[in-house]
């Protein structure tokens, strides 16, 4: 351990609960996507925010990096241990505290999952709508400003966090926000702490928005001949003002995985899956409206369903669309990317992301979040086969170079950790080196996930 | 003039457009609330963002303070020259840049006004929403982190600008933001920026998100035998999850006033003025379950509008209520209260205020955007009286208090300025002292409108 006085200060507070077992360690040190295993030195399993806070002086006295970990869901690397330290694991910080269904918001602990809130929900008729593919926690999805299916309706962590809790690096708790659903008073605390990443703070309760679950709901889903007619269907409906509550597009070969991993029958050709959500007639005339746009666009003709359990065996799907597209390839690791690009851009972004996949050794299915002009390939590569690798970090490498290129970034929602920050100076310039200033006016021992979305101090 | 040196550079690069004459100082030492004229030792009118950077740099040299000024319409003395040093007045830079109708987002100078840009939008089918009473400018919009009747639905200024290019306090220029619809790409500048009052950097560009002008718009107004029967008619609607477009509370006393101003004929009771945006059957749906929820609450028959002509009136007199208010005392000057709470808290703190100001010797209309949980008490002094001044300020900081008791915030939408910052320590506590440390980091020198918002370093 780099600061052995710093594990026993930590034993004493939380005894059991600092685990420094190989297996632990381990599991901590992995990520779901293609990085080298990278364990912490210990892990802490805090019950409450006071522990936090005492764990984040422990550690700033002895100069420890902390890094939270949520579900360990995150993409980029975020949480492995690159400089070292501790990890701060908050799943047993999984109470939701406080529903105020006249308010329509909630305060959870950061430990807390996505379907766990909603399950806790469910009585209430209200929802939490942002939904990564993964389940995975509130605080982990409000350091990545994660967002999902329904962000084109709903938002995202940035639109539906009102405030939080949080431990700084000297120790010390703040609250960030207020219950009100808006306010003027001073800089936005809440906004600069989400998608940071760990590496201002420690975030140890949440209030969120919430939202009503729709009178109701149709979802459905059709074919196209082309990618490009998929995408200007998508366009078209956002300019005609339809509002979605989901629009998510799968290529030919995503739908492929689909029927192998969850026994479907589509075409396999680029689909649309859309919902729309809001009173029996208005959703009815959204789903004709619709339907029109997809006939002018040479689509299939849309299956419809209201019935909640056809829409859910739907969205699992898209939710599992991860899984199903790693199992396109038995042993495979996965080089995910994620790239967003206004609108208008779109069609290029994703036909010439698709010829440069093809044209390439490796198989690299395709889908997104098209509403926001969001999608990702899951680059699959053999982890044996140092070429595959290559070859799957340059074509992620020319995605963000077209995103950028397109005036769009290099990640719509994964967020930076350690695979984007290499784009970082590109896509920011001057504004990279101010986020090191106020990183470094937070954190100046760099304590907080040190290695991760900054620049080197 | 503090630092005649900078006087002397500034005035190379801007000839003319440095202005020292007496009239343009007065001018923009003047604010539009209660607080006494400050002026500054020059005026500056760039036209470019080039310009911008120059001013900022020569300033810099000189440890000469820098204010920006937009439209001058912020209600806490926010453009105040506190400290001495320049304005830098962005009137000249008003131009439209592009217009991107595909990807509904437009790129602006920060001088031009909210009023223009939906000029300039008109033939393409946008709008851009955010729409405080007063005709400002979209650069200070964003530095106020300003909102309107439409929050309710399409947000504030947080939520309506993707990117903005800003001068830093050591005159070095950045890009925050981008033109994708989302962003996980580091920490939130854009954000951070909005809502700073002009203490970070001077912003010279901003790309904002447009909107569709609904296809269908019904308007209405009724009027309910008491406020907290108003207040939980919009409970009741929001909990229905009723998309209301707009939705604003104007008590007894500013009926009076808009019949007086605006030759109205509306009962002296309190009323509700609503809007909704959708399709032609989806509004005609939503008017009539609104005036259900209103029955339910004893409000009067609902008089309907889908006619262009008496939408605009009602919303003109709604954008000129303050106007119409100080009308009902000739000679007097106002002070603006603005706090914002929980929904459920808002029937609570606006009886609470309204009995205040009854028991108080000056009148105190109130009206506000109830939908966001956000009111005003426009509270009417004698400016030569200083025992109306001192009771003014003293029901403004019970106001205050009371919204920080309900789990609310100190201003909702007009901001701190010099008004509001005596409440920052009890709203954020520590956070206040973060806010310190993040002005400090972006502007060591305390150059960009010195003395507002955050604390004295
Ligand atoms: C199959 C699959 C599908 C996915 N789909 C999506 C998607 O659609 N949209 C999307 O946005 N993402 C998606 N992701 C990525 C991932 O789910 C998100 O990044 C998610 O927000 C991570 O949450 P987590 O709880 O797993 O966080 P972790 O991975 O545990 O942590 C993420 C980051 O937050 C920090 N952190 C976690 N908790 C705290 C805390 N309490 N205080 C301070 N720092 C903390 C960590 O240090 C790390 O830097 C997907 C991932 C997978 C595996
Ligand atoms: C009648 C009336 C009704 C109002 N109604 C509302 C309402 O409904 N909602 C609401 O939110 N507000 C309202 N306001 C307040 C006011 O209109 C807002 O605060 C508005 O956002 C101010 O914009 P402005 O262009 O006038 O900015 P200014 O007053 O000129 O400046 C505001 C702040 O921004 C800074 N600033 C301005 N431009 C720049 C720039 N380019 N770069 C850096 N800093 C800059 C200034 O230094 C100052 O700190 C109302 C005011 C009046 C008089």
């Amino acid at each position: 351990m780099l600061v052995p006085h710093a594990a026993r200060a930590l034993g004493q507070v939380l005894g059991e609960r600092l685990s420094r077992a190989k297996s632990d360690l381990e599991q901590h040190g992995r990520s779901e996507s293609h990085f080298p295993t990278c364990p912490p030195e210990a892990v802490a399993y805090p019950e409450t925010a006071e522990e936090v806070a005492r764990i984040m002086q422990i550690c700033a006295d002895h100069r420890c990096p902390v890094i939270g970990w949520g579900a360990g869901t995150s993409l980029e690397g975020h949480g492995l241990a690159v400089s070292g330290g501790i990890v701060v694991d908050f799943s047993r910080m999984n109470k939701v505290l406080e529903i105020r269904p006249a308010d329509m918001d909630v305060t959870v602990q950061p430990g807390v999952t996505r379907q766990a809130l909603n399950e806790e929900l469910r009585a209430t008729g209200l929802f939490f709508p942002v939904d990564p593919g993964a389940n995975a926690s509130l605080g982990g999805m409000a350091m990545t400003r994660a967002s999902g299916t329904t962000t084109v309706r709903y938002g995202s962590m940035r639109d539906n966090v009102l405030g939080m809790q949080v431990v700084l690096a000297d120790g010390r708790t703040i609250r960030t926000g207020s219950r009100a659903r808006k306010t003027a008073a001073g800089y936005d605390l809440t906004a600069l702490m989400i998608g940071s990443e760990g590496t201002l703070g420690l975030v140890t309760e949440l209030t969120l928005k919430l939202h009503g679950i729709p009178e109701a709901t149709s979802a459905g889903i059709c074919a196209f001949p082309r990618i490009e007619d998929a995408v200007n269907a998508v366009i078209d409906t956002i300019q005609m003002g339809l509002p979605m509550a989901r629009i998510e597009f799968v290529d030919a070969a995503t739908a492929r995985a689909f029927n192998a991993y969850a026994g479907m029958d589509m075409a396999e050709a680029p689909h649309l899956l859309v919902e729309f959500h809001g009173s029996p007639d208005g959703v009815a005339q959204d789903a004709a409206r619709f339907a029109e746009i997809v006939a002018d666009h040479g689509g299939s003709a849309f299956e419809w369903s209201s019935r909640p359990e056809e829409r859910n065996a739907l969205w699992a799907m898209r939710h599992n669309a991860y899984y199903a597209v790693l199992a396109l390839r038995p042993g495979a690791r996965a080089v995910v990317t994620d790239i967003c690009v206004p609108i208008s851009r779109l069609a290029t972004a994703v036909e010439e992301t698709q010829a440069d996949i093809a044209a390439s050794p490796i198989p690299g299915p395709i889908l997104g979040h098209v509403g926001d002009g969001n999608f990702h390939a899951i680059l699959l590569i053999d982890p044996d086969q140092p070429a595959e690798r290559d070859a799957a970090l340059a074509l992620s490498h020319r995605m963000a170079e077209r995103a950028l290129r397109l005036g769009g970034t290099c990640t719509g929602e994964h967020g930076v950790g350690i695979g984007k920050r290499r784009y970082m100076q590109a896509e920011h310039g001057h504004g990279w080196t101010i986020m090191g200033s106020l990183k470094q006016a937070l954190d100046p021992m760099n304590l907080l996930n040190p290695g991760k979305l900054v620049p080197d101090a």
